[in-house]
């Protein structure tokens, strides 16, 4: 490795972001999260906020993924089309200055599809590089935009976005939905009605309309309408990100809130799923690129 | 008629009211549009806003539509169950005093599924009283919430609501593919083609996001996006209105800039499509209902 002091991982999203001080041997010895997504700083002040981190952790080397590679962020990294593994993202490493990397995305073209991810790559490679997932397998990565992602050989071999998450935050803040979903979605009966219609069903536009209309009637409990709701998208979610692929175990990686709702859902389709941590396995991800710069 | 000198029929929604004067033979001399829809006033305002109908069109009857009837409006008129046709709601008019009514809307609750009308009724139901749609016959009604309505024997049978409208504001107004949807919608080449997935693939949260995808890697052009986006969402709605459902002509009945858009989407599944304009036909329905009073 280049670093022989080790060196300072960012994770640097849209909305935050969370820096690491990784000593030389890999384990995390200091850090910090803040509001400096890449949407509050501009072109012009990334070098300051660089020179802030590092002030905050110690004058090390700076190892960054996720947004600030994009073409909103500080300098774009394009993206590595799949099969993608962790020796092709450390390949094509973007250079601001000699002691800052910025990580690329990776982009799947197919299929009579296209997709693109940036940040979910490194947590992804990085628990396969640390063996808690398998290097074939169906990896599922609820956020924002959940990511289904199929491994094989250890690399990503294809991937399929679904804005689930998003969705279900412009419904809760802005649509005529909104005073039923003030509520946090929770793993009930309600939400597993919700995931079999969404799994056995292709109407979601529908559905979500009615889930008033069965308030207003009668036919549901208000306070049900938010779980319910979550179950509709996350079960129109997991079917599609089934379809096609006979995995009969999936790994579930994310914010624990997230996942467990979405293991629940894959459940109920059949298959078993398994959570993981999100956090642990970008440290592994990017500690696994830093050893291969 | 109880009403020999006339009245004032008003198409009350949630952010506009349609004030139309209509003489005893059902011609409109005098009418007005303004933007007091009913989330803008409270309660205790309506006999004010009424009084001012009043001021502005004469002192006459008043005829109510719309979401005036909701529990969010002035007083609440409940639902009527289909099947429903103009007698029904007539015979369910609620009087907040001797010389104003309210229409009520429709409910359907079949096919494991509830939904709800406020407002379209009466110019569905007055389209088929003026011979405009068959007596038995699918109609089309976009906006906000768009209507798919099964008419027979010049009644409401059943109908299915699809918040296409709304959840193409909302990515227009508030996420991430905001930017790509700022041009209008038409129905051109990449209408048809956003048309064509949406028709035969149940896959709308995942193609969504890949709107942007596309984009990015240069696999669509950006100024085709919001055309395409509309596509999509249309396509979709329409798989989910024709399925089940024979018809070999459908009315579409709105707004003309979305019936032109509705119609491209049936045509391009296989079935014809006549527009219909949907403020005459909101007369036709609301002088039909008056003469039942």
């Amino acid at each position: 490795m280049r670093w022989p002091d080790g060196f300072i991982a960012v994770d640097w999203g849209t909305t935050n972001r969370r820096a690491y001080r990784l000593d030389p041997g890999g384990s995390c010895d200091g850090e910090f999260e803040d509001g400096q997504g890449v949407l509050s700083v501009t072109p012009e002040e990334f070098p300051e906020a660089v020179a802030e981190i590092r002030r905050r952790l110690g004058d090390l080397p700076l190892l960054l993924a996720g947004m600030v590679g994009s073409n909103r962020g500080w300098i774009e990294a394009p993206y590595v089309p799949c099969p993608a593994g962790l020796d092709d993202l450390a390949a094509h490493l973007v250079w601001p200055a000699e002691r800052e990397a910025i990580v690329p995305g990776v982009s799947f073209v197919g299929d009579s599809r296209a997709d693109v991810m940036r940040g979910e790559e490194v947590q992804l490679l990085g628990a396969v590089a640390a063996g808690h997932v398998p290097v074939d397998s169906l990896v599922c990565h609820p956020g924002t935009h959940n990511k289904w992602v199929v491994v094989e050989n250890g690399r990503i071999e294809s991937f399929r976005t679904v804005m689930t998450g998003e969705l279900f935050n412009l419904l809760r803040q802005h649509s005529i939905l909104a005073d039923l979903l003030k509520t946090d979605a929770e793993p009930d009966e309600a939400f597993r009605r919700g995931v079999r219609h969404g799994l056995d069903r292709d109407d979601l536009t529908s559905d979500l309309f009615a889930v008033r209309a069965r308030v207003l009637l009668g036919e549901a409990r208000r306070e049900d309408a938010a779980s319910y709701t979550s179950g509709l998208l996350i079960g129109s979610d997991v079917r599609i990100g089934l379809s096609g692929n006979g995995a009969t175990t999936v790994c579930v990686m994310g914010r624990p809130e997230l996942t467990r709702l979405y293991a629940a859902a894959i459940r109920e389709a059949g298959r078993d799923a398994n959570e993981l941590d999100g956090e642990q396995s970008f440290l592994s991800g990017i500690q696994a690129i830093a050893t291969r710069i």
